[in-house]
């Protein structure tokens, strides 16, 4: 593990030495910045959200993104909190009674089941500011012209511009049956998508990059990934356990909500994953081994079962 | 009103005027972000909380401020926008039921009321990246450095080290009567001092200003007149109508509440409040006749009725 810290870069990771370093370094951020939150109880439900992680893929996604461009680690460490911060925000809303309704988050009790409504909504609002403030303030080096890009990306993805949309839209899909594939579609790509999205690109503005052809890759790589990982959610939630899950199964049936795999067969669901990730593939092909944990990652999201 | 609109700075206007042209060039910036959004309950809602326009005392500060400096307007329009943008999407959060419950903001129903706790949840939650997205990437002039300190000051005074944590304080203040006047103090500088000062210190910021000692005496003002308005709130929610008030009457002693009137009584109350903006109107008589408008205002909120 000493060996894992003392690299400056992604170069030559396997998957699970990223895992490893990706955690700790997300850790090592929020303790500095958690450390000073005065409210008890906000600082308790933040840590028991943020130290019970999940697979960190939106992280990884930064990191093994900027692999491709040789950026130090530091210079994603900023992104890589931010996006994670987010995204924790985002399922402790959508676990609340009036959303979601899920009692389980990552085999754990969810927020609001450990601390209340109340607190459960403000320490989501709570991620998110501090997301903002991490990328607007945090020590490490980067220019602030590169931070205002990383804000006002991450600010559309994760707003009413992008996901909040996104789950708008999810919530009136619990009594609608009559949506189309097109429509669905776009749902998965504001709620699911535009986070993914955003974490390529955060991954490439990270390093110096300036390339137009690469940011272009990189996006048709990011939305084909964002939108396969939704529909893969789909059908885990119909044929995974809760144990593996770490959330409850068949909670959209439970919820009358319709998904991808209801709409047009499990099949065709499992066939579109598939060729979703081959676009993906394909599209960062262009970046040589210089994308081979990128790659390696794609390749995990696959065949994942949880 | 063609006059008004004329003019490029807060210079010699009244306190009608400058609501006036605060609320117009709100509504001007807020029609340039809303216009895009493509999830229609949620455009409603935003729509319907931000023209359903209060006091716009946050924003007056802001603008107020910068005339001591002669900052053109459109330097202000970014943080105007943006602490009004936090300032509702925090009203929207604070009226749901498992906050302080309450069904009516501005003499309307509250957001959850018409769009139901789903929507109003993610509809603050939305006004919150709009904020940050608006101050990261808005076409006027301001430098990525001066954005960055405007995004730092405001996600640190509206997340888990300012309004965030007072707001999870204030939850607990509903059960504990046992409260002391030193803790109460601490969590209205939390919940509603930070926002406040964030204000003075925007407005500064839209200027060129990095004058030390203009800091700290806006820092002083605006933390006393921030402790000032949270504590004429309790005496309000005691004393006045729900139709002056456009908010229920007696919300803090339905949610058993304990605030400053209720501690040390109505009269000693009364006395803080006047001293306090005593005090604020004190810190800022270095800026002499250029402070005129930010003094109009301290003395309007100092009798304010609602």
């Amino acid at each position: 593990m000493k060996a894992l810290k003392e690299m400056n870069t992604t170069t030559n990771l396997t998957l699970d030495e990223l895992f490893q370093v990706c955690t700790l370094r997300l850790e090592k951020n929020y303790s500095y910045y958690l450390h000073d939150i005065s409210a008890l109880d906000l600082k308790n439900a933040m840590e028991y959200m943020l130290h019970n992680k999940g697979k960190c893929i939106r992280p990884m996604l930064i990191y093994a993104t900027s692999q491709i461009f040789d950026t130090p680690w530091e210079n994603c460490d900023i992104p890589a909190c931010a996006i994670e911060l987010i995204h924790t925000y985002s399922l402790i809303h959508d676990d609340l009674p009036c959303m979601d309704n899920a009692d389980l988050r990552r085999n754990k009790p969810s927020c609001h089941k450990i601390y209340g409504e109340g607190i459960a909504i403000l320490t989501g609002d709570a991620l998110q500011s501090l997301a903002m403030q991490m990328i607007a303030s945090h020590p490490a080096p980067l220019k602030p012209q590169r931070r205002l890009d990383m804000l006002t990306l991450l600010s559309k993805a994760c707003g009413p511009f992008g996901m909040v949309a996104g789950q708008t839209l999810d919530l009136f899909m619990m009594n609608d049956k009559k949506i189309s594939l097109d429509l669905l579609t776009n749902i998965y790509r504001l709620k699911t998508g535009t986070l993914f999205s955003a974490c390529v690109e955060l991954g490439r503005l990270s390093s110096n990059d300036d390339d137009e052809f690469h940011q272009q890759s990189l996006d048709r790589f990011g939305k084909n990934i964002g939108l396969a990982f939704q529909i893969q959610d789909d059908i885990l939630d119909m044929e995974t356990t809760t144990e593996l899950l770490g959330k409850p199964q068949g909670n959209d049936a439970k919820n009358s909500k319709l998904t991808y795999p209801l709409l047009c067969g499990l099949d065709q669901a499992k066939e579109k994953v598939q060729s979703l990730y081959n676009d993906a593939l394909d599209a960062i092909n262009i970046f040589g081994h210089q994308a081979q944990l990128l790659r390696e990652l794609t390749r995990y999201l696959l065949q994942r079962k949880q």
